[in-house]
């Protein structure tokens, strides 16, 4: 990332829509991006260049400057932005980008001290992703008071307007915010963290909105709101490893309208100039991610077989909550390490993106309610799931391609078939068969979605090079493989969660049964042998 | 049972329709009865009563007769016939039945030395429900010719027409079978099954029809089915231990159209004097079960959490195939004893009825698919569930009254709601309270569903009296139960899995915050004190 860096007189009023502005170009290419004031009579603007050689500059606005910068070819941990191909995600250089989030919310309101505990701990992690909110967290395991707030407050007010014991928002009756003037201390230590977290190889999910709120920054009018966004896209944008959510939970938070979303989510496409990802996570309701702004699925669902339908919009899926490792009293955090890992499996096999996120609290402290949960704040990671999400990624990252699902075993994938195709498919079967397939054409809506809701086995696929089946729960003595008969291929065992694997057969192909050990947690992974 | 038998002329053409009836009088009780040939020059009329007292009767048709039967009180172990009351099961005196069911499909096609394990097994076991078929079984682990068909041949045709090796149906091109013939061999040995489960209080869940075949008893035509349920219903209809399932997997039976379906179904219902109950169980369509002729919901599904919406048709709901306990390559038969369990516990806990199974095969052996499978010939239980649902079993019978289930957790009441209730409720909330509300109003029905089909938690209740929530695979430090304000309950640590149960907690009202040991398959059961 690039910055120019000015001096010049503070803004009088608002530190938003500031009248500076760069174009940037080199060749063909030509990019315009806004600055910003950063707060002791500085104005900076920031660009990120995505091919190498030398750009010139051209600077308008308050402050008039032209000039050159070299970009240099990138080192190997380098990429650029992740961007959606297909239903996949590639970095700008290409480079295969496939995600392991985790989930730390209120990463960017804790202590330094902390904050290097949480680096610490994401250094020998699995995760190439990390989900987080730019505004301060309200809400069970989260309720320290940040240091520093996104905008400072209007004349004569405090941000302990709002205490801690009082109801979220309630308290809130007056303006506390002055969102024209965005406090450049905030915005500094924050960026502070993206950095450390761009320097470990970690894309910030960054969410702009959320509904768990005491300060009031959840019910800023639209006007507010965009001033913020604006602030946030010229600060913000020319980060490499950063993804736009535009909320967690969007439809959990009062008085937003769909129209203020579309308002948001077309603010951030437009003023973002190197169009990092952008998606919108659910709490119940689905965001349209047919929308051409929207450039994959981020949704919430305890649903590993949901991936597949979910590819209908041709976009990455990412499953970014599906529940966390944990022991807590709330449903939404009480998964065992098996159950994580094996979410991910699912998902993963299925062609998706899953999310980690862990919650284990100390009911027996004095307060459990502040315990350091690292969904929450970050700190230690203690969990089972991540050694076996590790694992998985290892293995992933050694295809020779993204994932690809398919529906699974038996009957499902039968079930996208419309009555036509069924009917098609029955005309060619001997009758029972066609018996069958005509059933599945009489199905429901509702039907066809138990089914797939209850499917067990997940199937994926790397062209005719890898085929990959994943077990789960269910526990077989022999399970089938369907490959092409084309090729032979070696059959490895994998133990998911002992993290095993073993070749049970080679020369493979067509048909073909192998035994395998009677537990759960095994995948088995068919690879192309020449 | 009480039965009349009478010699006279075997009949010339037809065994079905035999023109032999006798009403049974009691007080103002009137009970109309057919009789049927049994062989050998008898016929025979069977009458069950369900009162104490004396029934004067009189045969009319190729036999004339009359006389009295006094019908004693019954004793401890006899209750009557299981019949729908409500969401629930009763035997004709009243007491409930709560039926534990398992599957033997071709139990009635095995030699008697097979038989007699079988029996052993189901002895000392916990179910209470059998289901199996009339017609013998032709599928994967199902291939024994039996001794006996339900009907004689037609002459100079033979069974072994249709050899194992040939597909299923395919070899057959013309008639095989005198379906005005049944073999009364046959049915002599098929009732003696049949009272050997009634004497270890075991209904037997009759399968009428089904489409695993090779001899052609699943395309028999309209009339010549009517011809053997003719016969069946005749025989049959006095067994108190019974209900009928007109099919397995009705839907996937070549040829059958829902006007046969419904035809047999009148045909059963009017032809059954003692009203069994009725159902028909599913592969992928699900039969109408709020035909009023249906007494129960039977289906096929993996999923638990079906049974609560399932309770729309106000009538038992009887989870008949959710996967059985097993090690097989198919998907259908590869549970662990740990899911198979926990299937059970989430059902009973919803109100509803689960079905065991169990399928285990040694694919080491010379000819796996001849071993002696549980769920299709009997033989041994070895599955680690049975104890299980034993010990479930034993909780179940000794609450004060029927089960009945409550929406789960969290948000999951809502998913029922209308939009308009939803928005009743949301006008006298806090406005993020009502915000959540709203979202869900705004869920479209397939978001409903899948809210639904992940719900982790389930929760059921015996009036004011029992309160029970089970926590299926996930794992809390702590819990919380809502019980009523107005009673005070002692609240019960259950380990489903290793059998153990201690009080948590007594005293208990209101929200209560139980601490529980951090593993699976926990329940919690609030019992009230006084």
């Amino acid at each position: 990332m690039a910055e120019l860096q000015y001096e010049a007189e503070a803004p009088s009023g608002n530190y938003y829509a500031a009248d500076l502005q760069a174009v940037f170009r080199c060749g063909d290419d030509s990019v315009t991006v806004k600055g910003f004031y950063a707060g002791d009579g500085i104005y900076k603007l920031r660009f990120l260049p995505l091919r190498t050689g030398i750009y010139s500059y051209s600077v308008s606005g308050i402050i008039s400057d032209q000039g050159e910068i070299y970009a240099e070819p990138a080192d190997e941990s380098h990429h650029g932005i992740p961007q959606a191909d297909g239903t996949h995600l590639r970095f700008s250089d290409r480079t295969l980008f496939t995600p392991f989030g985790t989930t730390i919310y209120a990463l960017a309101h804790q202590s330094d001290e902390l904050t290097e505990k949480t680096i610490e701990s994401l250094a020998t992690s699995p995760f190439n992703k990390v989900r987080l909110c730019v505004f301060p967290k309200h809400y069970q395991y989260n309720h320290n008071e940040p240091a520093l707030y996104p905008f400072l407050t209007l004349q004569g007010k405090t941000p302990d307007t709002v205490s801690r014991e009082n109801g979220p928002l309630s308290q809130i009756t007056e303006p506390l915010w002055d969102t024209s003037k965005p406090d450049p201390a905030f915005w500094d230590a924050f960026e502070e963290k993206l950095i450390r977290l761009e320097k470990l190889g970690i894309t910030a999910d960054l969410i702009l909105f959320h509904p768990y709120d005491r300060w009031g920054f959840s019910i800023l009018s639209r006007e507010e709101s965009m001033q913020y966004l604006d602030y946030a896209m010229r600060r913000l944008s020319a980060f490499p490893n950063l993804m736009w959510s535009l909320a967690n939970e969007f439809d959990l938070i009062p008085g937003r309208t769909m129209e203020d979303w579309y308002a948001f989510e077309n603010y951030v496409a437009e003023n973002d100039p190197f169009h990092h990802m952008l998606s919108n996570h659910n709490c119940f309701v689905l965001y349209d991610y047919g929308r051409p702004n929207i450039t994959h699925v981020s949704i919430q669902t305890r649903d590993p077989s949901r991936v597949l339908s979910l590819m209908k919009f041709g976009k990455p899926v990412l499953i970014d909550e599906c529940g966390y490792e944990g022991n807590l009293e709330e449903t939404f955090g009480c998964l065992s390490g098996q159950e994580m890992s094996d979410r991910f499996w699912k998902v993963t096999v299925s062609g998706g993106y899953c999310t980690h996120g862990e919650t284990f609290v100390n009911y027996d402290s004095d307060s459990p309610d502040d315990e350091v949960v690292f969904w929450a704040k970050g700190g230690a990671i203690i969990g089972e799931s991540p050694a076996r999400i590790a694992y998985l990624r290892s293995i992933i990252e050694h295809l020779p391609g993204p994932v690809e699902g398919i529906a699974g075993s038996g009957f499902a994938p039968m079930l996208y078939m419309s009555r036509e195709e069924l009917e098609g498919l029955a005309g060619i079967l001997p009758p029972a068969y066609a018996r069958i397939v005509r059933s599945v054409g009489e199905m429901g809506e509702e039907e066809r979605l138990y089914h797939l809701t209850t499917e067990s086995e997940y199937n994926g696929h790397v062209g005719e090079l890898v085929f990959i089946r994943y077990f789960g729960r269910d526990i077989h003595s022999r399970i089938q493989m369907d490959l092409p008969e084309t090729h032979s291929y070696t059959v490895e065992v994998i133990d998911t969660w002992n993290m095993t694997r073993s070749v049970a057969a080679s020369g493979q192909s067509g048909v073909c049964k192998i035994r395998v050990p009677e537990k759960q947690w095994l995948a088995v992974m068919a690879v192309i042998e020449n």
